[in-house]
């Protein structure tokens, strides 16, 4: 990731190669800009006929030779998306060669050779944005989608990119903006004190946005876990077996994936999906040093993890559990489970270790225990399940979900400003000091969609986008 | 890498991953085989008409909705190459998704479901062999084409996967063949003791073949070299700069590409390319330490390894280089040029140590010295063309050059029966016996092109391809 310099929109023509780095069977480079035809065709020849401007197809893959200074370079296929109707709205051309990074690099060198420019990170997308072809919050999506990891995550940016959230925002705005445009009217005729808005129907409108706006922030929590993985304490005695289960849990989901190629996990340590949704797991290796000296700093530090949990599995060494302990154990676990907005699995690990599970145990499975032995791998799909039936209730299909926390700010911006406007309407401020706030309200509405923006926030944006898109 | 399993071709129906492991703007998938067709289409949803296998165009994009069970997984460019215009020679459906890895593993999950087999290393490539697309040294040049790092394993690889190479062998085995069909009828018509065959004139092609053959053989040489990197020993007294000088060198070339993404060095320690031309520096640590102890193994396995180098950089220290010095200094450095083959460069280095070059340097310079500070990176370029100056006369532009060793090793099988028939028609040996020579001959040239072949040759040629090729 670089960042982005060039805010600015010029229309000359960049490449970049599309396709990951690296070598591989097959790789992209792809032209944007009204030079993309010409280069390109320059060093081009097909097979059948010579290709021009004119009779070359838009949308159509041409197998060929690529050639400088009639030098072969590679055996190629290239394609022409002719403006308007590619990616970015400009003249595209992609060309598909071997992936060797040789190839890539001299193919891409030709092109800087021919005055091409170098495309900075999110470019392609930039220009479609500028161009018309999404708005910011789509091109933010698009960014999401390519870094998706889970179903849930990649739910939320596809529906992002196709401008689910954005159309949520501009119908708000709209609302808005028509009662605006009347209060904006009385200003004019301020001297003549007329009053083309009804009062109680703004408020209306006002509450009505409120709850709108209210519902949108709130959704970020749930997109925000949904995006970055829900997070997970595993708390109990040193020696239940945590990190056993840890890796019992992620060889389970490496089991499910192994047939794909490139089913690398993430480098953050203990982030395993399961069913497409990422679990977080947080390290609470902080409890179990420093369960007996109550004043200690550990005990602050686990509890304000578990804080951050939105699910908490209580891990138990189940051959230590007696009929005299039972109820210390479940104590333990009771004070827990205060957190109304938590969910708790209670988990008996090291059955391996028992004959039989004692009758006394039995009784705890009625009460939603997972027994399983993380060291022999046994029910580790079984609380798989559970953790997904946790959050699988919340459904996620039809609502319109902020998970993009420029989003977030931007919105509970909005909201105070139009708390302000509804606090200067119930308290007879001046209207043209309530216009103020109604139009940062409508200002930071519109940062969200791009219609409002500005070369920082732009160059935050596309400046985290991979190059060549 | 893995090793090719299934090397029986069957019509099922492979997909891959065709572009480079890992996330970026634009990741595609390939299928081939009779239902490829029929599976992609099952999942795609194109905006304009409803597309179906008499409907769709050859070599034609389609951008879409690629969707499971009604629900979206991307937005898509598909294209189909209509058999036989394919790589494969099959049905050929290319999907491009976005760069997500989530979404390649979804899209390839889906195909999977359908019913298709994950391709294995090399099989797309090797169904264009079976179907006559290519021959098999033509394949091996598409995967030393994706491998290739220089401009000259590019060319070499570019110019066997074009069926240059191909074209000079079966030429050579054809005109054996035409000559061998002759002395077999000889063989049916036995009792009756003709002759079809004119001995002078056979034992004449047979002189030109094994011309030919020797200069095939002979080619490897620099083949290999130009494939694997010119060999180049740095050789000098310990503190000349020998780690400063690669650095720098290595800088030089950095510079050179720096404008390019994804220019990372291969991770074999001191490989370098100038201008298109690989290096491999050969360390020569050895013979710092032992230069003492005439005795020692250090000077043995120095000079073994002097013996592999085409280029003998002699590094000396410039400061420490006086009048009196000179002489002894310049006896040893004639000690190594004594080998013809190889080619000799004198680097003085620390330049920088000196206020100007001393006149009795200055003769050395006329000697061709080069002179050089590696620590200040000065006249580093020049000796960087120096190097490029001792191959670049090599000229390989028209030559059939044998740059693969498994060729390399059947051309010598070839030569070796080929003399040993020259030596039976000398000794009168009957001609049924020679003409088991013959065809040894004749299989060692076919197992070139693959016009001959077993599972576990295919299997190693296969094997070493990238999946989706």
């Amino acid at each position: 990731m670089t960042t982005f310099q060039s805010v600015i929109y010029n229309d000359d023509t960049i490449c970049a190669l599309a396709t990951p780095q690296g070598s591989g069977a097959i790789s992209m480079i792809r032209l944007s800009g009204k030079d993309s035809l010409k280069v390109a065709l320059k060093h081009f020849s097909f097979a059948k006929k010579i290709l021009t401007a004119e009779n070359i197809e838009s949308h159509h893959l041409y197998f060929g030779n690529f050639i400088d200074r009639d030098k072969l370079i590679d055996e190629i296929l290239l394609s022409y998306f002719k403006a308007p109707n590619s990616y970015t709205a400009e003249d595209v051309v992609e060309i598909s060669c071997h992936g060797s990074i040789y190839i890539q690099q001299l193919v891409i060198e030709i092109f800087l050779d021919e005055g091409v420019r170098m495309a900075e990170a999110g470019e392609f997308t930039m220009r479609a944005f500028y161009n018309g072809r999404m708005d910011l919050s789509q091109a933010e999506g698009v960014a999401d989608l390519i870094a998706s990891q889970s179903k849930t995550a990649h739910q939320l940016a596809l529906g992002q990119m196709r401008g689910g959230f954005s159309d949520k925002i501009k119908e708000l705005r709209t609302e808005l903006l028509n009662f605006t445009s009347l209060i904006e009217l009385e200003l004019d005729f301020g001297e003549e004190d007329v009053e083309f808005v009804d009062r109680g129907q703004f408020l209306k409108l006002i509450d009505n946005l409120k709850f709108e706006l209210e519902k949108l922030i709130e959704s970020f929590k749930l997109g925000n876990v949904l995006k970055s993985g829900i997070p997970v304490a595993i708390i109990g005695k040193p020696n239940a077996g945590k990190s056993t289960l840890l890796n019992a849990l992620l060889n389970e989901e490496r089991a499910i994936v192994s047939e794909i190629p490139g089913t690398t996990r993430d480098t953050i340590e203990d982030t395993i999906v399961i069913e497409g949704y990422t679990f977080r797991f947080i390290d609470t290796a902080g409890l179990r040093d420093s369960t007996d000296t109550i004043e200690s700093i550990g005990i602050e530090r686990t509890y304000e993890k578990i804080k951050q949990a939105s699910i908490i599995l209580y891990l138990c060494d189940v051959s230590e559990v007696n009929r005299e302990n039972i109820d210390e154990i479940f104590e333990e676990f009771q004070t827990y489970i205060n957190d109304v907005d938590k969910d708790f699995i209670f988990v008996a690990n090291k059955i391996d270790e028992l004959d039989s599970i004692p009758p006394h145990l039995k009784d705890m499975l009625e009460q939603d225990a997972v027994f399983i032995s993380a060291k022999r791998k046994e029910n580790i799909h079984l609380l798989a399940s559970t953790l997904v039936s946790k959050v699988k209730d919340k459904n996620i299909s039809n609502e319109v979900i902020v998970s993009n926390s420029r989003h977030y700010d931007a919105l509970k911006r909005s909201l105070d400003s139009l708390i302000e406007v509804e606090n200067g309407f119930q308290n007879d401020i001046p209207t043209d000091l309530i216009s103020i706030d109604i139009r940062q309200c409508l200002y930071h509405l519109g940062t969200i969609t791009g219609e409002i923006t500005n070369d920082e926030v732009l160059g935050n944006i596309f400046g985290k986008f991979c190059i060549g898109k």
